[in-house]
């Protein structure tokens, strides 16, 4: 590059960066070579001034290049169905990817994930499945990739050195207030999904109060940008925007989260779990290519649950990972809290609230969640929703269980916890949002 | 402070900082517990959201405060004069200081200036000075004050901690592309001046192809900005907009420019050079309460220069500070390059531009500045400018003198040599710019 102080300089006055200019910086940030207060001068220029269409396409081609890309062969099944990822931007007790992924795999598709963990106030799906006994969470790129091909499904972490570049980038956007930007979360989300090889993505844009977009204007924005970007880079891609006020679901931990899995592909489960899961798996089955239409592909999802496909391909997978898949019929072998308390109604009337990001960071001061990357968790933490926003409750009757194991951490959580909860005195009832704000 | 990355998500926003909160932020970058990529991104946020004059205000009483203030005693004379120092945003062949200062002391004010050396394509003064034989441009804070005092004229260079954060300030904005912001520019520079301990301030705003600011519409905005600014913070202020399209005077260099302010100080030199320094010396009595008005603060001005008093006040300086003060009578002590070789004009016709830029480019190339801090400088070379921008020249008649040392540095100043001058076909004549755009 010429100079980083003129490359700064331009996106500065609002000029466009070329392609070439731009995978020369990615590359540079990756190697090190641009000090931070460099990066973080040009990360604010962008936030204030944007990147136009071009640009972002070639700044997350750039960041997806700066690593290793995971390539897959020829479908295992010798037909045109595609490899299919699906992508939450985060939210409290979504433990979607639990239910989806082995709808989609049981349907025919290679469903291949590479999951981060939690970070923050949402949990991760690795630390969810590291809960199961045995589980590996670490596979290598080669065991990934047999696994995939071998039972259509794989979901690991990162133990590839995936988009290198974008974890710089990230890193320091976290601490110089420039993450919610929409150029640089969009480029940062897609870039880790081309790197990871698959050949179509679904994407969840959660929006709530207990997400990262709060309002629904730029849920949607998010999601006509990740679709776009992804177009232009070569992937197909589909979007749900669904609601995050309150949390999915009836539990959010970790270990709790895959016991409400196992309930769902049982035949059980809260209604709104197994409905957004449906759905997610419905959006995949039609973007790979194994439904026709929208009905068809609800249909098929639904038949894949409900007929025990599902929760089959679950099992397969926990064993191709060194699990213990016994778990699926006997969920009790999952690690659980010793402690448990209920908080209840102070006075009977209406659940106003169930706030997510409340609830999230209760979990995570429990001990299920990080502040910091390489934290330990303690899997067996969680809480339990018995009402959700809405409902009709009593006084005294029980909002939610708090299943813990350390008093210290009790202490800590308690006033996120007392904070969860709204009961109104109205008699009114309080309308609910719809979980799937749009499709 | 509450926490840093909220600090600058204010800034981003658009939001007002707090006078207190800016004070904090400040004190903890000169301290070193702000890393530097949070310092860029806020300046970067600075420089496309800009100030509020509030916030402007309590930066720069901040900055100011940063260090060590210099505090002078009562004023030396028992009278109402003031201590007044002078400032140039920097510009080509400027040895203005070297001429006004002195006419100022001699006419009873106290001038104590706290200079920085050249840096880039401006030279500095304290480079300029120390060309004279034996002379100290490093006095401690007890010889500066008390030289002040007694003969009412100090020149050094920054001997002192002044503004600390400033320099950190600067040193960030330098490598990420934030140095040409106006609340970031007048900051550094009224912040400096406030710590340099003055009562009062003349500000030289130059504005040309040479200078910082190339177009008067920026210049102006600058000037009332360090006068809006110097005001709020409780001192007197005035600014001068000046011609920097071409180097000022005669000669460019070092011990060159010392040569030139002493002719001037003969009742010799260039005529513009003289103009400039006149009335900078008015602005600096009339502000400092030794002249009345503007015409009589001129007066005050020709007679202390024409009349000798003027530079018998920088022989003065010169032997309180250590140098040899027969320099004013006999030049050719000073450090004289040992060879010249002379720039011709190609053909007949009038001199359509002497381009400061590139003649200050060139002289830092034969070694007479630096490009980085610690730099050594060769005080001898230097350019020569026998013709001006509207002169007529005929076919090989002499344009510029390039005085220097060495064969490899002039081989690489030659690029910039060869484009200082443009000579134009036409007979009409070009206007010179007036010197002095605004007063």
């Amino acid at each position: 590059m010429q100079g980083v102080i003129e490359f700064i300089e331009r996106k500065r006055d609002g000029a466009a960066h070329a392609p070439s200019e731009l995978a020369e910086f990615v590359a540079q940030v990756r190697d090190g070579t641009v000090p931070d207060y460099q990066v973080s001068a040009w990360l604010m220029a962008v936030f204030l001034n944007g990147l136009t269409e071009i640009e972002l396409v070639s700044f997350t081609d750039a960041l997806a290049s700066s690593g290793e890309i995971v390539r897959f062969g020829k479908p295992r099944t010798g037909n045109a169905l595609l490899t299919v990822d699906k992508h939450s931007t985060g939210g409290v007790g979504d433990k979607t990817t639990l239910v989806c992924a082995p709808i989609a795999a049981a349907c025919g598709l290679r469903v291949a994930k590479l999951s981060g963990r939690g970070l923050g106030f949402t949990g991760g799906t690795v630390d969810k499945l590291e809960s199961i006994p045995g589980m590996n969470m670490s596979l290598s790129t080669d065991q990934f990739l047999r696994q995939a091909d071998e039972i259509g499904i794989a979901l690991s972490g990162h133990s590839l050195a995936l988009a290198p570049a974008e974890g710089k980038f990230y890193a320091l956007r976290d601490v110089t207030g420039t993450v919610p930007s929409l150029p640089l979360i969009s480029s940062s989300i897609v870039s880790k999904k081309i790197a990871g090889g698959a050949d179509a993505f679904v994407f969840d844009v959660k929006c709530g109060s207990g997400a990262f977009m709060t309002s629904l204007d730029d849920a949607m924005r998010l999601a006509e940008t990740l679709t776009g970007l992804s177009a232009s880079l070569g992937k197909k891609s589909s979007c749900l925007v669904t609601d995050m006020e309150q949390p999915l679901g009836e539990w959010t931990g970790n270990s709790v989260e895959v016991l409400e899995a196992i309930e769902v592909m049982s035949g059980r489960g809260p209604a709104d779990t197994r409905e957004l899961c449906l759905a997610l798996a419905a959006r995949m089955l039609l973007l790979g290519g194994a439904a026709k239409d929208g009905p068809s592909s609800l249909e098929a999802a639904r038949e894949a649950l409900d007929g025990g496909a599902a929760i089959g391909k679950f099992a397969e997978m926990i064993r191709a990972q060194g699990g213990d898949a016994s778990v699926c019929e006997n969920p009790s072998i999952l690690p659980r809290a010793m402690k448990k308390k209920t908080i209840e109604a102070p006075r009977p009337g209406i659940v106003a609230r169930v706030d997510a990001l409340a609830a999230g960071t209760a979990v995570r001061a429990l001990g299920g969640g990080r502040l910091s990357k390489g934290d330990a968790i303690d899997p067996s933490v969680g809480l339990r929703f018995l009402k959700k926003t809405s409902d009709r409750a009593e006084a005294r009757e029980p909002l939610i269980e708090v299943h813990y194991n350390d008093e210290a951490a009790f202490e800590r959580a308690a006033p996120y916890i007392s904070a969860i909860c709204s009961v109104s005195d109205s008699a009114e009832r309080i309308a609910r949002r719809p979980l799937i704000l749009k499709s």
